[in-house]
């Protein structure tokens, strides 16, 4: 796979309008790097208007970081909404298997068949039915031991699923890559998981969806390398990360890049 | 127009508390805005609790970014308070064009008369009842576009109305001035124009309204020119900005302010 | 009192799992806090799951900052949960006097035990039934004042109360302790105060509580004292402050504690 910076290049041209149904932790960071990138995002959650957005968005993530009654309404209406106009969506399975709560909502979100699921390799593991030993929002898992759980799950949704972590595993449950790029400090900043889905739903609008997601991977995880060259700690990587997902041209991630078959 | 650098001074001394009813994107950048500026925000947005809080607040802002029902029973009760009370407040009339649940709270709430209404030209465009482009958060049209909107609704609510972009525009229906700075960079930054509705209702408190909102809005642009001086992207620009709010003189404020009558 | 240096490198050998029920505005800036410092939170609210979360949980802890009805009947859950299993839990009862709906709240918080509870001097004085002076968020009373109040509170709970302002002060209702690390642009950036609860939360993990607590509050005041040598105004301070909670190791606590019997 190549033209990771033109998918880069495509999305900025868009600047697509995504609708976010996210967390509460991760609102501002996530439309802080949407902006960052390049995209227009939109963080409408509520039960009365969800559904309406959806119907003219260009793209959909939806977050289970902070869950309760109402916002899972709001949710499947606004999945279905986008589902039914072709729109692609994207599922972020946070702590999936924490809670009896959270197993029942992403079992549901799965029923509707997300564009993309990007988790990390416990949340993934724990959609594909499969026991995790994730807890928390943390993955306990490594990402190759999720790589099954994520090729059966393809195979329910008919998208694509993205593991994250120190190295990504994408597939479409039959074609598979792994993206090397990030830097270790990624996990120490809230959110940048949840964020990284609103990137992926940015690229997703008018592009193939395998390809977009690998390419906004290695845009992220080359971002993370460049904001640890210029910072001294958590605080300073949040905000060079930001300065890096702004900077960094179609150029300089496609010699970035490094992604290979899986 | 003078005395931009006295406002702000008048604004410190009084330190006032402002209710702050915004949308949860906003909540925190909002909050650091405003105690960089000298402030002290109180975000009290329950039902349970937000009358009758608005009862002693200096100042209150509402903003409709993350509506809900329960959320606009508040509003409601809040604005009703501070009105009967002859407390000025700001009403930011996030996205109000978007869908059928945001037109008819921004209906409601300029019924209540607020002291300002603040918000991007695709906005008061909307509550004016004129037909925007706007579809997310961001204007799809041009301050000059909506000066006409904002000085009906001014007539409307008997306040004063204020547009913001690239120029903004402040009227009080028959008076109007034009507030010149400000940075490219600003709606790069999630939530920096919610912050300001923040800085407006700060201002106003023992100030008449026109003249407050016009000086809120030259040191807001004004720290924003601060900032891109001492910045390299979005990230850094945040950081520099609540620096330069801080950080900025009455005297500063006085020498820098591009304001002029239209 | 000594060992802090040792309390922090246990904190960080645990890594321990915090849920925190906190307001919307601290939620981010919460998690980036306890992530820079070594914890692992997790934000985890709704009725659905508050509870059942609070059973495996290693600590928890509780902040009435922007409540509402689910929300208290959340907090309740999970407090009873976390008392029956032995986990430690800290209140934090922001601006419980400021109104009915939260000093009904902090009275029924009180009653179920918490380990912990931290509050600037006017909530610790509202919720041991003294009439304190801060209406909003900030503290309008001295620590000193507080004092008397606080040995009075931690005799009711059976716990440990944290006063914290330029000078803290803790107590288990016989012995007291003053910390006078910090500095002074902490209270200008939000949220810093209710951070803190859950570095305290994560401290409290198989370590004494009274201990715990001097020890959290001396490494974020020392954390804060290094921030305000690196930066130039609020928005540098916040990002160095994450840098130095980061960075700051065991040996340097032990050497710049500036603790004292009380």
């Amino acid at each position: 796979m190549t033209e990771f910076g033109a998918r880069l290049a495509a999305m900025r041209a868009t600047a697509p309008l995504v609708q976010n149904i996210t967390n509460y932790v991760a609102m501002n960071v996530m439309a802080n790097v949407m902006l960052a990138a390049g995209a227009s995002p939109a963080m409408v959650h509520a039960e009365e208007e969800a559904a309406e957005f959806a119907g003219f968005t260009q793209a959909l993530t939806i977050n289970i970081g902070t869950l309760s009654g109402p916002w899972v309404a709001s949710m499947e209406a606004a999945a279905r909404t986008a589902a039914g106009k072709g729109t692609p969506w994207v599922l972020d399975p946070v702590a999936v298997g924490a809670t009896a709560f959270r197993r029942e909502t992403g079992a549901r979100l799965v029923a509707l068949k997300p564009t993309v699921v990007r988790g990390n390799a416990s949340e993934i593991m724990a959609l594909a039915g499969d026991a995790g030993r994730g807890k928390g929002v943390d993955s306990a898992d490594g990402v190759e031991a999720a790589e099954d759980a994520a090729r059966r799950l393809a195979g329910v949704t008919g998208g694509v699923v993205a593991v994250t972590g120190p190295v990504d595993y994408v597939t479409d449950g039959t074609r598979g890559w792994r993206i090397a790029n990030g830097d270790p400090m990624m996990p120490k900043i809230t959110a940048l998981g949840c964020s990284l889905t609103g990137i992926v739903g940015a690229f997703l609008v008018g592009q193939p969806a395998a390809e977009a997601t690998v390419a906004a991977l290695a845009y992220y995880g080359l971002a993370g390398e460049r904001a640890a060259q210029a910072s001294g700690g958590p605080g300073s990587f949040a905000v060079a990360f930001l300065d890096a997902l702004h900077g960094l041209t179609p150029e300089a991630l496609e010699a970035g890049a490094r992604v290979s078959a899986a």
